[in-house]
Parts: C-alpha cells; sequence; structure tokens
C-alpha cells in the first residue's frame, strides 16, 4: 500500500518525524552504477534548508544527509539506498500547548481523529521537515538522471506571493538564484521583500504559486490512463505539505480558451521530431510528454501556525483559544520550490525507467 | 504497475478503444454482498451518455453495460466485477485524415511517439470514451458507499464555461438536474446555452471548469504522506481527458489569503466531533478528511477536434493542415461532470475500505 | 492491491467465474507492436481445454478466446489488452448438492466464511476454469517474448502421478507432446494410462508432480530480496488451483545434500559469460537468474471433487454426507502443465521489462 | 515497484548491507497504538543473534535495534516506523579473494552479472545479514498481532539437517527453545550436534528443512487468486536467502495421495465454525485460511561459502579455485528459523487487515 510512498521502479518512501531522532528516505529501484556522494545530495539539502532569510523559520537544523546503503566506492549497487538525517535542534521546550489544542488549518485534528494519537512535537510527521527527506531523494534521481538525460533541466521559482506576481516580461532565469525567494523578477523580489517583512510583523503568513519547469525531457514519456505523467506530477505536488491546487500548462486558464486558442500547432523539425507554435498543453498531452517543456504551477497555502489568536477546542473537547508561538514561516511556499523540483526529479526519473521497461526505446520519428 | 488502473483496495483497470468491440473497467477488491443489478449502474452510464442536448457530441452510443462476473443472485461475492459495454456506433467511415495527420493538442501524437503505433480510429484509447468505463466503475462503488456511508452525497455541477462563471449567490442544487450543463445557476444556464451555440456554429470549442463536492464523509480518511485524500482526488481528476488543473477547497486562490484569513476555527460540536467556522481547507487536512464537505474543482481544455483549420505535420513528417470533421462536443467539461462524481466515489470508497484495513474504526472523538 | 492480479510491468488481472457469462484476462503493460492474433492466442488453450482425453473432465468447453482491446491490424498498441472467454457449456443443471453441502477439501467452505457468499456454480471463481484466462495471457506474453528472447523455451511436462515417477535416464522431450500426459518418458506414460483408469474406476482422483524449465534466459533477470525470480516463480505456482508445494532447482531435496555437493562449479565460457559444472542452483541464486536453465517443480493435490462420500456439513450447519457428481478430473495436474507453462512466461516477460527498466541492458560480461 | 518490499497494508521495505554502516526496515501501514519498545524487538533479534552456539557463525554483532520513527510515548502513531541495526563487527579484513573471486552457489555472480558492481564486502545485501531486519520488522508484527489476534500463535522449528529427521512420534514444543536447533525431537537435537560437528570439522555445511505453525488464526484470511495466503507465505519464504521449496500442509507429498485420502472431512463444531478429521491442507484451501493451524516448510540449501577450494572464475573471467575463509555457518538452516517465524507474522498481520478493509469483519458463521 505504502501510505508514505511514492513511484514506481524508482519508489521513495519517506519517514520520521520532525523531533524523533533522525529522519529518512527509502529509495528502492534506483538504477546501478550512479555516481553519488553525500556532497551531492547535501548541495540539494542545503537549497532547502531553512534560516537561510529572515523570509524563512529560524529554527536552524544543519540537515546533513547520511548514505547508509546501496553505495560502495562511489557508485549506486542497485540495493535499496537509505538517506538518513539526524534530527539536531530538538529544543526541549514546553510543546503544551500544541499537545493541548488543535491548530486551525493544521492536520494536528485530522492526526487525532484517524489514529487517535499523534507526535505533537514539531508538528510531527505533518511538519514541513518531512520534505528534506524528499530533497535527498530528489538528489538521487538528479544524479541518475544527469546521466541517463544529460539535457534535462529542471527549474522551480516563485511566480506569487500574496496577491502579489511576476511580471513575466521580466522574467530573467539568472535572478532566480539571486535572492532568497527563487524569483525570477528582481523587481517582483524586492516587493515581496517588504510585503514578508509586514506580513511577519502582523505576526501573519500568507501563501504562493510555484511554478517548475523541465525543460529537455524526450517525447514519450508517460502512459494513459491512470499512469500518466500529468497524474503523476499533480500527485507528487499535491502531496507536498499546504498545496491545494495544481496547474499543468494554461491550468485552470484552459477553462477560458477556445479550442483554436489552445492548439499547439505543429510543424516539422529535425530528426524526424515534431516542433510546436506554443505550449498551452505544458508539455504533455494524453498524459504523455510531447518534447517541449514541462510547465505546471501550484498554490500553497499560508502556514496555519500563526501568531494571532484563534478559536479552537482542546483534545477534551473544551473551547479554547491557540497562538502559535514558535520560528515558523510567514511564506512556508519559499521552502516549497526545492521541494517541488526533487519531486519533478522523481517523477520523471520513474517514468523514463517505466517507458524503458515497456517500450525499452525513445521516442519514435516520424517519415 | 498498471498503467490503466487507480485504487488500492478497490482497484479499478480499464481497457479497450474508442471503436473496438467494447470497452470496460475490472474492478478488483470490491467488498462483498454489495446489492448491485446492470440496471443500477445504467443509471449512471445514462447520465454521461452523450447526444442528450445538442451541446454535446451527437454521436449515439446507447452505452448498455454488462456485468459479466463477481455478481452472484444480485450480489458482489467479492471476486472481480467485469463491467462490459460493447460499442455499437462503429459507423464504416473513413479515418483517412486522422489516420495519416495528427491533430494539434491531441493525444494523436504523444501515442504515435511513445508506442510507434495507434489505434487512431475515433481515438482510440484517448477517447472521452474511455471514461464511460470510469463511469460504469463509480456506479457499483456507489452501490458499495450506500451500504457503507449511508449519508455520503457526492455532488457534480458546470461552475465555468469559457469565461463566464455562475454567481454563487443564485447557487440552487435543484437547478443541476435541470438543464443540460448540470449547472446549479439558472440564469447562468441559460446564458451558456446561447454561448455554446455560437461556439458550435463558430466550428470551435471551449473549456469548462467541474465542482464537486462529498458531504456525509466521517473525518479520518486519507493518510500521510503520499496515499493522502487529496493526493488521491488530485491524481483520479487529472486522469480525465483534456484536465489541467485541479484545486481543492481555496485552491491556487490559497495563495492570496492570510494565514488568519485561511485558518478555519474550531468549536466543540457534538459526539466529540469538532466544528468549524468555514471550510477553506476544503475538507482535508494533513491529507485527511476533516468531517466537512470535501470540495474540488477542476478546468476542463476545449477540445481539440474542432472545424477550423489547424497547421500539423502527417505521420511522413510532411506539413499539412486538418480540420477535423465529426461528431465532436463543443464542451468537452460537460460530460466530464457525471465522469467526475465517478472517480471521486471510486477514492473515497477506497480510503474508507484502507481506513477500515489499517484503523478497523471511526474518527476517533474528543473528550 | 489486486487480490486477482500478478506482475508488475507485465500485470494480469483474471476475472470470471466457471458458470458465469465470460471469464478472461485484462492485461496491462503489453510492449507495443508485438504481433498477435486470436488464433496465436488460441493455440495455447487448445493445448489447456479438457476432454482432449479420457483423463481429464469430460466438459466440453470450445474456449474461443476474443481480443476486446489493445490490439490494432495485427499489432499490440501498449495499452490494455482485454482477452475474453465466453463459457458456453453452461448445461442448466441442478447444482443443489454443491450449493447447499461444502465439499472437504474444496474452497467452497473457506469462500462463504470469508464473503458469506459464493458462486456455487462450478466452483465459481475457485474453479480450474480461471485458469484459462491464465492461459490466453500466458499466449500473449510468448508473443511478446518470441521478440524479445528469441533463445527462450518455456517446456512443462509431467514428472509423477500418484506414487509413479518417470525415469529420468529415459526423458526423451519429443515425448511431451505425443501422449495425454505431457510426459517425457513413454514407458511412464504407458503405466500412467492403467493407472488413471483404475483411479476413475475407483471413483478416486490423484496428485501429481509438474517440472516447467525454461531454457535460453539471459543472466541478470531478476532482483534482492523480494523481487527475486524465484519468489515470482514460487508464488506464480502456488497461485494455481491445488497446487500445494514448489521446488527450485534441488528443491526440498538441497536439504540433504553438503556444500560441497551443491556447488554449482564456474569456468570461464564465451563472450564472457560463465558456464556452469551442475544446475543445483536451477538457474537462480539470490534471487537473479543465472543464465543456465530455470527449473522448477510443483505438486498438485488430488482432485476434491469425487465420487466418493465424505462427510461433510451444509450450510445450516448439519452434518451431511456429501458425493460430487458430474464431470471432474481424476489428475488436475495434467491440465496444470499448460497453466504453469503460462505463468512461466508471464512471470519472466514481467522481469525481462523490469530489468530493462532499471539496468536498461543484458548481462554484465566478465573480463 | 519495490524489489526490497513485502505486504500491501503492512509493507516493509528492507534496507542495507552486511558490512555497511547500518541496515533496517522501514515499515508502512502498521496499525496505531500499538504497544512498542526496542526491548520488544530486541528479544526476537537476540533469538536469531549469530554466535550463540557453535553451530552458527562466529561472526558477533549485538545486532542492537532502534526505533528511529512512528512510535510516540511507547506506542506506534501509525506512521512509518524506521527499525534500524548498526552494524558493530565491521573488522578491517582483507575481502581479496571474494572481491575478484565468485563464489560457486552464491550470488556474487549473478549480482555482478545484473548490475555490474556489487559490494562484495560479507555478500553485502546477499548476506544473510539482511533477515536480521526481516525479524525487527516480524516483531512489530508480533505487537500488533498481539492486539488483533490474543489466540495467534507462531512457532517455527527444524525437522530436518541433512538427512536426519525428527521423528514425529517424539514431538514436544516444550523441547524447541531448549536446543541450539529449535529442534522439537531432543533425540534428533542430540544426533545432529554430533552430525553437524563432524560437518564443520569437514569444512563443510549442510542444508535443513523448517517448519512454521501458526495456530489460533481465524478462517477467512487470504483471497483469490494471486492474492491467496499461501501465494504469499510461499513468496515471503521463498525470499529467504537459500530457500530451494516451500510446501503447505502435505507439500511435495500430495502428488502421492488419493483425493479420498486427501479430504479433510468437515463436522459441525461450535459457533457455527466447522471442525476438520484431519488438516492435510495445511490450514488453507482456495487461497483462504480454514481455522485450523497453518502449516508450512521449507528447505534451505548448504551455506554456498565453505572452506573446501571448488572452480571458479575471476572478475577478468579467468578459472581460478576458491577457498572462503570467514565465519560462517554450518547450517545456516538454523538461524532460518526465526526469520520465517518473522516472516510468518509480517503475512498474517497483512492479511488480517487486508481482509478487515475489504470485509471488515471476522469469518461468518454457519447456519
Amino acid at each position: 500500500m505504502s501510505f508514505n510512498s511514492f513511484g514506481r521502479l524508482f519508489r521513495v518512501t519517506t519517514w520520521g518525524e520532525s523531533h524523533g531522532p533522525a529522519l529518512g528516505a527509502t529509495v528502492d529501484g534506483c538504477p546501478p552504477r550512479v555516481g553519488i556522494d553525500e556532497s551531492m545530495i547535501q548541495h540539494w539539502l542545503d537549497r532547502r534548508k531553512p534560516g537561510q532569510s529572515r523570509h524563512t523559520t529560524q529554527r536552524r537544523e544543519p540537515d546533513r544527509v547520511r548514505i547508509l546503503s546501496g553505495v560502495f566506492e562511489g557508485q549506486t549497487t542497485g540495493t535499496p539506498v537509505q538517506l538518513m538525517i539526524e534530527n539536531m535542534d530538538q529544543r526541549s521546550k514546553d510543546y503544551g500547548d500544541i499537545a493541548e489544542k488543535f491548530r486551525p488549518g493544521h492536520a494536528d485534528m485530522t492526526y487525532w481523529q484517524k489514529y487517535g494519537i499523534r507526535d505533537y512535537r514539531g508538528g510531527g510527521r505533518s511538519s514541513a521537515r518531512e520534505t528534506a527527506a524528499r530533497v535527498a531523494a530528489g538528489g538521487l534521481a538528479r544524479a541518475a538522471l544527469a546521466g541517463l538525460l544529460p539535457d534535462l533541466r529542471i527549474t522551480g521559482y516563485m511566480v506569487q506571493i500574496g496577491r502579489h506576481r511576476i511580471d513575466r516580461a521580466r522574467f530573467d532565469a539568472a535572478e532566480i538564484e539571486r535572492n532568497p525567494f527563487w524569483c525570477p523578477d528582481a523587481g517582483a523580489a524586492e516587493l515581496w521583500a517588504g510585503y514578508l517583512d509586514e506580513v511577519r510583523k502582523d505576526r501573519n503568513s500568507v501563501g504562493a504559486v510555484v511554478e517548475v519547469r523541465a525543460s529537455g525531457l524526450p517525447a514519450g514519456l508517460g502512459a494513459p490512463v491512470y499512469g500518466k505523467l500529468d497524474t503523476d506530477l499533480a500527485a507528487a505536488m499535491m502531496s507536498i505539505n499546504a498545496v491545494k491546487g495544481v496547474e499543468i500548462g494554461e491550468g485552470m486558464a484552459a477553462a477560458e480558451l477556445t479550442g483554436e486558442a489552445n492548439a499547439d500547432e505543429i510543424f516539422p523539425g529535425e530528426n524526424g521530431q515534431p516542433v510546436y507554435s506554443s505550449n498551452h498543453a505544458g508539455g504533455i498531452l494524453g498524459g504523455i510528454s510531447t518534447g517541449q517543456d514541462v510547465v505546471l504551477r501550484f498554490a500553497v497555502k499560508p502556514t496555519s501556525s500563526i501568531m494571532r489568536p484563534r478559536s479552537t477546542v482542546t483534545k477534551a473537547g473544551e473551547p479554547a483559544e491557540i497562538v502559535t508561538r514558535g520560528r515558523h514561516d510567514p511564506c512556508v511556499g519559499i521552502r516549497a520550490v526545492p521541494v517541488a523540483e526533487a519531486m519533478m526529479a522523481c517523477v520523471l526519473l520513474d517514468h523514463y525507467l517505466l517507458h524503458r521497461g515497456q517500450i525499452g526505446a525513445g521516442p519514435v520519428p516520424l517519415g
């Protein structure tokens, strides 16, 4: 069943709670002879690490990954790779308020209703900390993809915080790594910095929209009808904490288009591969990649752990008020960017392996 | 792997092409002793059937379902249920144009690039006809749910066609069955009728947004982290032909909210179950149902089979122009409504069974 | 979950009851462009068909397979292949005795205890008729394997009926198709014919041992630790009705060997592939094929439907006596031979595809 | 895909190599609120631990398990349980001979042929050390079963070493824990001790047969046709290192029986549950438990790592001779006993949860 797994041939199971001894990812099905070491995975974890600017949680975790299995003399062996991150910043603090009361908008209540028990320390399994394990698995997937699809580039970035969207005309990929928001629009980044300072001062939080783009992917990955590439990508993004919507290509706006406007016209290209006049489809038709950029977006709701009082109930069922103190992200969407890239890498690798398994070859040329 | 399957304990595999001898759904894992006969499933198929108004394809298919296995003396036996629909309206017609040229925006090209072969008759496997099998499976799921969760109600309806949205203030559930659009707003339905006549006359097509609501669901269904209820619902909806975006609760608009505005405050309710001041979450927190209505929306792109000329290429790689003649839906979103209800039913039944398997009980009360 | 499915990339779900309208196999994940038609699958079904000699059940079923999907112009398309066999010989007969009483040694009782309902007509889902669907799926697997592994040969044969074993010194593969027992030893076949006549006259039944051999398989198929080739083969054989034991290579007799005697010594071969002095391992080490013949055996218990009176209970819980009249096999093991071959074909194809997916290449040479 | 996983609702993925930093089991789907701590799992690991008598490998591993996740305040939370065992006894020794040469009868060669790389230290992933992770997972399964099926007892024991079988007439369950062989026959245990001394002095090894019995299991667990209880048990046992054959009930000997002799006659019992005159079926009919004892046996081949010279080849493809020095088991079957019990516990828990999910109730009574 694997409630906590994703992928089929490249299969990732994450485990661990926010304030337990450790968390990690058990990765089964990674191809053998992929060059990998801890520093290569650490590189991606460091991008996700909290506390890198004033706009993310000030919890400081070194997030050092250890490879416990499946790698020998710098190469994967084809057996399960265990990626473990020990939790260091387990301050002995008083969790009493969260232990007894449920945070509105948080998984506190539903975990309790489902399991009748919850590890309330730092959100336990529902903590955004779980996503560190996904980033580690994504680092391994990227290493495998580097050999299999050397032209593939996966890039995530923010396109909206609160009501403030980027200006697509000012899109500059080089900007993405230059600001703490993964923002491709320098002007928007500046505006967001001021806006988030206000939100934080207001003891509030705010939502965001992240876009992820994969270029250099061959045509033919994916499958009808439930093994669709977009189905798996939508599931992968929706599985990230706090995500409430996912779009491929035109996304929700596709509703407003006519068939004529939405059609990506086709022209003959090189090597029997078609070229397209546009990419309304977001690189996926009928659940299968077209060879164009795969483009998706998802919305992250505002953190529910805020320092403003909200009505709630206690475990005993009594009415109460709650204020969540502590080191919380004013915009948790920021840290979702590297997580989404990692999920994209895992899904694309999985579909590459599935395609190779069923078909054993690249895209069929025309002519 | 099951590229064409969904669900875990209630597992549905659909099979069949648009113009092959038959299509259907193989359903494994249905609970035993569910009262079912062909007429109960036919009821749901008839709602989806094309040709019921001038606004859907004029292809006329009786879509008669036959139960070939797994049912004995009017009850499921716990063994696989085979639901078969024979294709009747296989006009001997000339598919030549579609056979040789690829329709922009259609799976024609990607099927070819993946498999090097495609059943081009009526779109083959990528046809919306495949969704008849899902509706049949959904009919079986509804019959099982009727016994397990008698208070559950699943209702789909259109909220947007092209740029024209319903007015939420005029929402009337009773209207949904009274117009050919499953529209809960009588005024919008009238406007859409005129608008779609224009679109059709213009030989064009247009997109839409569908909303589905499940009320009467207990708290506790779903699971972290990849077996989330919203993950599975997003995948289920994204797997429907032409869907390009999925939203739970506030969906993409969650990006614009503050944590304070987005929090659904909690108050003590009856029998130790909480009540909420609002439902921004769409009935799901941390991947687990809250007991509130589960609310999702998805966007359907406009049909790519239009009677307006578009640039394309032939199988030989030559540039060409294509005009798709035939009986196509000006707004394929209309027929997606019963399909989405069926997918919702299947996912909820599956999660109910999974919860019963792992936990064996209903939601844990407070106090 | 798929209680009725096997395989991962080549995934088969069988459905249907003995005396329902039809039964079949839904095959998902078959590679595209495999040349196939109904006559190619019929060939394998005809080998399994009952009523071909006096030593199998006299129920006469034409067992005509129809391909309902996934094949276009004589080739698989990569989408699900539905293989349906309609049940013709549904004599309107009185099932009263089986309907009310449980046959000792039969699934009658356990189906009832599990589901609280059973399709008692001809054994319903537990009937050996279900294996026709497996043979059909195996026919498709063989067609795919013919292109992928042209040297592969899968051969099943009987090595024991009752206490009577073949003489390995007289093993002649050419004999297998010459007698109604798939017996490679002409002398044993003659002896078995007389023995089975006695068993039948005695209104009794008897068990058997079947051996299946796959030659021409490359090294490297399979995987540690639960995706082992022998694990999947053992499961595949144990899933066949009435099978009570499975052996790979030396099988149970491995217990009696010393490490020295059991070691298959290794010598340099051609093209960097090793050769072995013996094959105690049955072609599998550490769950992975060695390149030698894969050899397995399984025991089939005697049919529990016999015409001798046995004590039992009724559905009402009253003590009773039962005599099963009708057209039953004195040695159901005979018909298990083509079924086992089919299962072997499905498992080997699945592992070939899995290997190609994860690794993408054939066996790694030495040197 | 999960090459290294087993189970469906109670899903275990083992990871780790013999001489890597650690190994363990990631367990997903364990029911919540199961009382568990490290000492409870340690209890089972200690039973399996090598070096407890002169008849098992003298490698000394403390095998201390750590619970890294999924347990809070002494109870499972329903989230993944990570059970880690650090490898302590990683002597810095010269693996040169094993590194360059392949051991006949060992997975050395096939891992190389499949992956083109192998962690040769102590057998890497193919080492019997991997089974420690299974025993840990089995300890958790037992804790869950204690609450769900309090009458269940799972007992493994040796019934044969080399050619020496126990005398069933002297079977005494109390003996099992009194000798280093888990032997229920005191006389056989004494004989085996002398025999194994000889084998060891002879620098050889020998095979064995283990039997496992589960009593107190309700009727109704399992499912047709590929989710059979015996299918899953056969797979579970065959997945243990060095196992070459598996039998349920009469096993291979069922071939010699007549239908009359093999039928377990049925009589009315208490509470509408039937009783049986015998248990040839080994407690499973049609893939579903009967309520009688589930009885299985499996054969373990002799260890291939022996101190007698055997012909082999080097990685370079040159002919060579190999003698495996080191701390190897003369009869690896002994340590398989607790492993098989653990696998049985995991499979039975999984089937219990699956049954509860699909059916939601215990066995249906007669009358």
